[in-house]
């Protein structure tokens, strides 16, 4: 039994990873595999199609929205919307929280210009910037909503007066927010959707159409939308998982009843990071993420012997991002409260041997 | 049990949907998923260089050459070869060889001027022109080595004065050729290859730098060749199942014994088109596919209660695409000859029944 706190591609529920495995022998007892049907029949239109109805109904996707599944990850929507979004003479403003932010406010830069109006990479990003302000004259103001590397996370969004898209790769489906606050919001699957290989695009319709440049097919939103995400084949396989991860989310109860799982877990964490007299986190307090808790010790000797106590307890996944160091717990919907206390014994069985 | 003749997503080998199951229950024993591991652990690194590997050595792939696994299909590529290779007052040649093909050029426009040297669309596709020219200062030639929707293949490629590209979505794999008389070749995965969700690029890399515009990470080869397939997270599965498709096709005896297969699947069908009176080719006969093998009947009222016949002895995925009508035996790398007898079983059955 292993507890899998791995960063992404992420822990998957245990009945989605047995449904799967299932639908690549015999999808639905038609006989044949999840990977040989056509993405054009009726079995696989009706997993597309149940897999947007989830995504509007889990987040509660007001009208004048599409729901897109696309391939590319969201590194290609780093480049996609300013491609769709920014007018060669327009600007854009974007939010520096960590290199993920970075790198999509990079891609920007070969379309218009960039404004960026905070943040905090002279602290190597390790709080949220909140005195920034939007300029009234950008094509959109573009932000990271949870920053895995760093662990920090946005705890609210503030209104912004041009379309705010949001990059929500790993904290989507993860706790409640307002769709109708964004103009486009994008979310590789690997976290709390679904496998690598598929991307969630939730765009409002009518901010499209405002750029003059030419866009081929594959990276036009409005391709994408008149073809129902089938303008070509689909990522077969990673949308279906996403379906019966979206549909167990559902069973659990919504986005609410994650949402207070993840509190929990989170909270329990912390509380040990900070009774802990051997651990401490490496985030501003206030801005802590509930998907990627990053704490390192204080002895940092001490690192390497906690890290084969974890692995002795079948905990995998948990070693820090490089640029940040010590550990990284990511504790996305799948997992559960019960791997969360194996970790957080580990931590107490550890100072209690290093006293 | 059924005979999948699909056009694609097609057809599986029996043993890698075995195997991939497996994979997605316990990888490799490691008591995670596949779906759930990150793609920068050693085991998914081995995953795809030994699906490199393995491309390299079906297709004897020369030394200058890069291997890619790429997100967003063949469509993709459309837009991504003119993107890197056509400058902006350069042109670039094509051949019109079926909507694919057109798709193909119509993405080139938007990046230089596109020349179509040759075109069957008079016909509705039914043959590959010969009598084109290639102007020795386009940028670069694009073929479609193979056009599911007609049932038509280039059964040499001529040499080109200029850098040749190829869409082989529907072919690669299934017989052999030169790869150093291409400079770029794509194949969406989900013909001969793996499941959708994964694109195949072969390039040559003195190719690249040749164009001054800014081509954005995702969209540019040179960042992909770098990143080593990994600048963004991979589709890990699709690479996963693609590594034991071709690991598959190696203990076959590689690219040279399923052409043999190949060759007696197709030379059985098109015998029995040709012999049984009910049915006949709709493709010219120097030019028939051997992986889509598209046929009609000579009384169309015959086509209702044929297609009732194969449904009813398991043969499924036969009905021909909308804009050619009747049949479409697609005969892909892991269709075994016995579905194939299965089929002329049937059409002989029915000849017998309708006398």
């Amino acid at each position: 039994m292993k507890h899998n706190f791995g960063a992404g591609p992420g822990i998957l529920p245990h009945e989605v990873i047995k449904q799967a495995s299932q639908g690549v022998i015999d999808f639905n007892g038609i006989g044949l595999s999840i990977l040989e049907i056509s993405h054009r029949s009726a079995e696989f239109e009706s997993v597309l199609s149940e897999a947007i109805k989830l995504v509007k109904e889990l987040l509660q996707v007001p009208e004048g929205y599409s729901v897109l599944f696309l391939q590319g990850g969201a590194s290609q929507q780093f480049a996609m919307v300013p491609y769709n979004l920014l007018p060669e003479n327009g600007k854009a403003a974007y939010l520096e929280t960590g290199v993920w932010a970075n790198k999509a406010s990079k891609e920007a830069k070969y379309f218009g210009e960039v404004q960026t109006i905070g943040s905090s990479k002279e602290s190597n990003f390790t709080y949220i910037p909140k005195d920034y302000e939007v300029p009234a004259d950008a094509a959109y103001f573009h932000i990271t909503s949870n920053n895995t590397i760093y662990g920090t996370q946005m705890q609210e969004f503030k209104p912004s007066p041009v379309p705010m898209v949001a990059d929500m790769s790993s904290d989507i489906f993860s706790r409640k927010f307002n769709v109708a606050d964004f103009s486009l919001i994008y979310a590789g699957a690997q976290k709390n959707m679904g496998p690598a290989g598929v991307t969630l695009v939730i765009i409002k319709d009518d901010i499209l159409g405002k750029v003059n440049r030419k866009i081929p097919a594959m990276f036009n939103y409005q391709t994408q939308i008149e073809g129902g995400s089938m303008y070509n084949t689909p990522p077969v396989f990673a949308v279906y998982v996403s379906m019966l991860t979206l549909n167990w989310l559902k069973a659990k109860g919504g986005v609410e009843a994650i949402e207070k799982e993840n509190n929990a877990k989170a909270a329990a964490l912390y509380r040990e990071i900070d009774r802990n007299s051997l651990f401490k986190g490496v985030s501003a307090i206030e801005d802590r993420s509930k998907m990627n808790v990053c704490f390192v010790m204080n002895n940092p000797e001490h690192e390497k012997p906690f890290l084969k106590l974890c692995d002795d307890k079948g905990i995998v996944g948990i070693k820090g991002h490089r640029s940040v160091g010590g550990f990284r717990a990511s504790i996305y919907n799948a997992l559960p409260i019960t791997s969360v206390h194996v970790l957080i014994d580990a931590m107490q069985e550890f100072a209690e041997k290093n006293k």
